[in-house]
């Protein structure tokens, strides 16, 4: 039932490790000891530090475009050492490996074929696991073993609840839809779990008292106005034309943002 | 006519995409599952944002050192969404895809053959493309086809004209030479446009009334005092010893540079 | 003697480029000419330029961890196109080419088998060396002719002296142990020299006037609490739980660290 990953297999990794020490390199070190040949990717190490929110959300927007069979290990894991758990897992055909602190969850919400197990068989980690660095003595060789065929069932204990993230759902009011602000990416613009099918040009779109036009891309605002876009993720985001939104709105995560008919 | 790329071709990026989102790691799986294998190279994702004449910089100075057949994928692309062309090419055996705003074109410079398509070849796309991120949706599937050997005249139409950097050149007045700083590294050195082939000891290199002393390396310079090295790059730059010229001098991009004998 | 890099090569890269320029990128390209289908690891980028015990110490704490055969192409070279060396070693069964300012020694600390050249043999090199970039010009291409399949000896005269860090040693004081910080990483956790074995729950780590409680992993720390734990590395760590030590109390490298029993 559990597809193998390929032989040449892909494992994407990302964690909050920055890129200035060691960690990283770690781990790929490890994965390659393991699985020589190995492809490995980096979606991002640069993860807020032990902001999980922000790790599951990078994680789920990447996965749909990887390979099948490709495997993800993700550490953003404040609780290191301490008794969470940590997860493996096949969602859909592909593969995942990380703390039970919500990080994976996003990336399991659409699909349809979800199999999670506890890692309980310490046969299959570093012979000697510190309370500090899991994701080397534990994350990496498991995933090791996924990329070399050992069925995710012999990792562990199936499990059916894992720890989910508190993120605000989108709420119907009459007409109104009311959302938030879910991410904040690199170049200042802020993502909404607003649905972008809600996009018409009659649409208007509410942060605070700033109104935002709708419009079909960004170069279509004009200088410093706030726009409001169909963005790749499939979801309302504001933007501000060669500029950041985020720096000049002062916008955080989780701020309300509402969408109706003018 | 066109040579094909290797077997295991080598795709090169380089974006202002950041490495905090999921951009990259959506490129990367879009390529790996068009071309398992692949071996993918991160020239740069740091980019700053927008800045297409720091892009094109960067890659031309990059783009030498790579074996023939590798394809660069470049997105710098403040115009994404709207009317401006994407381009395909292949430069002397090596292959670029990227936005029509000059991005490519200081790497076509000193070429000797040259093809440049415009992209029309939806076929050859995601099937459905978004209006803020092409290079998901159309630079990587193109990229992803060139490397398994479609030829680029399949892509889209020949072009000759396509959009080019309005970059100062360097002027002879008399018996001096007159350039201007072409780029800043993360070191903080100047590098310029005078090539590095004007440096005899007797020559003085000035911006604005400060005079660097031509040395051969780095070290050679007195601390905190601005010399001047035949770069790595073939250019003159202008260097201070552990320290960075551009902190110190608050140099620009553009700022004029002269060069003569004393 | 000399074990050959395996037939799909490691090979691992360490330097203080940043990732804004086309630094990395080069040495990339140059290194994929050499060796098609190498397999390129980044451990960083982000050494603090031109900090050879920062480079020294994230060389040796990831070096471990890779598999037999590995290539380390370490470059931080403050003396670059000066009278000092480059070398290329063989430890353990691993390969490492850099300057000879320091940067390799702590890799080398405990190994059994150490040979090292001086790189002398420019048949090895580009034809034509640059006085500010000899990690393309000399140190990547030696690093692909190793990959290839050449000897150390081939490369360059043996050499047993080498230039060597001056780092502060552990000191023991009657009962107490005393120490220093040796590295502090981007989470703010301040790495010592202090081994790890010498740490039980009567143990006291003191930083300046500042008790540090003993803890298994970080999240058993208090709020603000400053905490020691027994580290990846196998040294005594201080840390604040989701927090970062260095910030809070302004910590440096080489700064005192005491452990004694209460």
């Amino acid at each position: 039932m559990t597809p193998t990953p390929a032989k040449s297999p892909v494992i994407a990794l990302l964690t909050d490790f920055g890129m200035r020490d060691w960690y990283v390199g770690t781990l790929k070190g490890v994965l390659l000891s393991a699985v020589p040949g190995a492809t490995l990717v980096d979606i991002t190490h640069d993860i807020p530090p032990q902001d999980i929110v922000a790790g599951a959300f990078t994680l789920a927007a990447a996965v749909p475009w990887f390979p099948l069979g490709t495997i993800f290990v993700a550490v953003v894991d404040p609780g290191v050492g301490s008794h969470r758990a940590l997860l493996a897992a096949e969602a859909d055909g592909r593969f995942f490996v990380g703390p039970d602190n919500g990080l994976l969850t996003l990336a399991f919400e659409r699909v349809k074929h979800l199999s999670i197990v506890k890692l309980t068989q310490a046969q299959y980690w570093m012979k000697s696991v510190s309370q500090t660095f899991q994701g080397r003595d534990i994350m990496a060789p498991v995933a090791g073993h996924l990329a070399r065929g050992i069925a995710l069932r012999q990792l562990g204990v199936p499990v059916t609840r894992v720890e989910r993230l508190a993120l605000p759902a989108m709420q119907r009011r009459g007409r109104r839809l009311e959302g938030c602000i879910v991410h904040i990416d690199a170049f200042g613009n802020l993502i909404t779990n607003l649905p972008a099918s809600v996009l018409t040009p009659r649409t208007v779109v509410k942060l605070r008292d700033r109104k935002a036009r709708v419009v079909s891309s960004y170069m279509e605002g004009r200088p410093r106005e706030l726009v409001a876009v169909a963005g790749s993720l499939g979801l309302v985001e504001l933007a501000i034309r060669e500029g950041s939104a985020a720096w000049v709105l002062e916008a955080k995560r989780e701020e309300r943002v509402e969408c109706g008919e003018a």
